[in-house]
């Protein structure tokens, strides 16, 4: 039987030189893979209350929905900066080169609520760790946070492991 | 009993003056409303074989990740210019100012599927008629076009029909 990883295609240097882009639209496309993907993304989490998914844009939304209408709770989605219509909070974080700056929406989220973050990739985790602020600041907490692809190599989980958080990834690959 | 336009908020003047713009993250964000939106999406094509779920950037990507896993078949998504790793086929649409394209991978539909499409939002039809093109033009059908919210003054429902599609919306809104 193929497993998660099987169905995720390699394409090197993308966006640029020197990077192995590991495109999940292989696995999202495929039927079984897409279900198996969600599934076990959600194993960790069965029989623990979740109020909120949130999901990171863009290739989190399509996870995210997912997740949400399974466990039949409500999305709420963190954006980069100028999408979202109503008030917002932001958070910036760093890049490669420069920065950049998400946002929630400031009542997208109750205090005390729990909230399951998802996203394909975790890197360096920067987009995470600002996803992970945004929510804390609304008061929720974060009871995990879970991704397709970890490139451990990155210090993405190491980062969103010192911070408390639980982290939960389907398949790692070595070096960036 | 709420229906789904009862969740949806309206903002004025977002992105900018004289525009009164649906947001459906209240909808989302809403454990009831997501799942009814989702369920009344579906409604119209029960029995009908589906083979993959095309959604639209941004918005479309989470109902079309909850739609493909509720169907358990793929999910493949049409994005913006520059985002996807592989190669693509592309399509113009003309905005209310200039130009934009949407994308596809090239084999990420086969010849003969049939494809279900899923956005948020149909309003002149632009980016809806050039989605419909690229999964055409890699052979596919299109068994039909769902929406949330329909604007119907903008033309967009006539434009799809005009197409020969089956366009099915939750709501609709009168003006802009």
């Amino acid at each position: 039987m193929k497993t998660v990883q099987d169905y995720i295609r390699t394409i090197p240097d993308f966006p640029h030189a020197g990077i192995m882009f590991r495109d999940v639209t292989t696995l999202f496309a495929d039927p079984r893979g897409f279900r198996m993907a969600i599934d076990q993304l959600l194993h960790p989490y069965a029989g623990q209350p979740i109020d909120r998914v949130v999901g990171l844009e863009a290739r989190g939304f399509i996870l995210g929905g997912a997740i949400a209408h399974q466990l039949s709770v409500g999305f709420v989605p963190i954006r980069k900066k100028g999408k979202l219509p109503a008030r917002t909070i932001e958070q910036a974080y760093t890049l490669e080169y420069g920065e950049a700056v998400v946002e929630i929406h400031d009542d997208a989220l109750q205090p005390g609520e729990r909230v399951l973050m998802v996203d394909d990739l975790l890197a360096t985790g920067g987009t995470a760790e600002a996803g992970i602020k945004l929510i804390e600041r609304l008061g929720a907490q974060v009871v995990g946070c879970a991704f397709i692809i970890d490139l451990p190599e990155l210090g993405g989980r190491a980062k969103l492991e010192g911070l408390g958080m639980d982290v939960h990834a389907l398949c790692a690959y070595d070096g960036h």
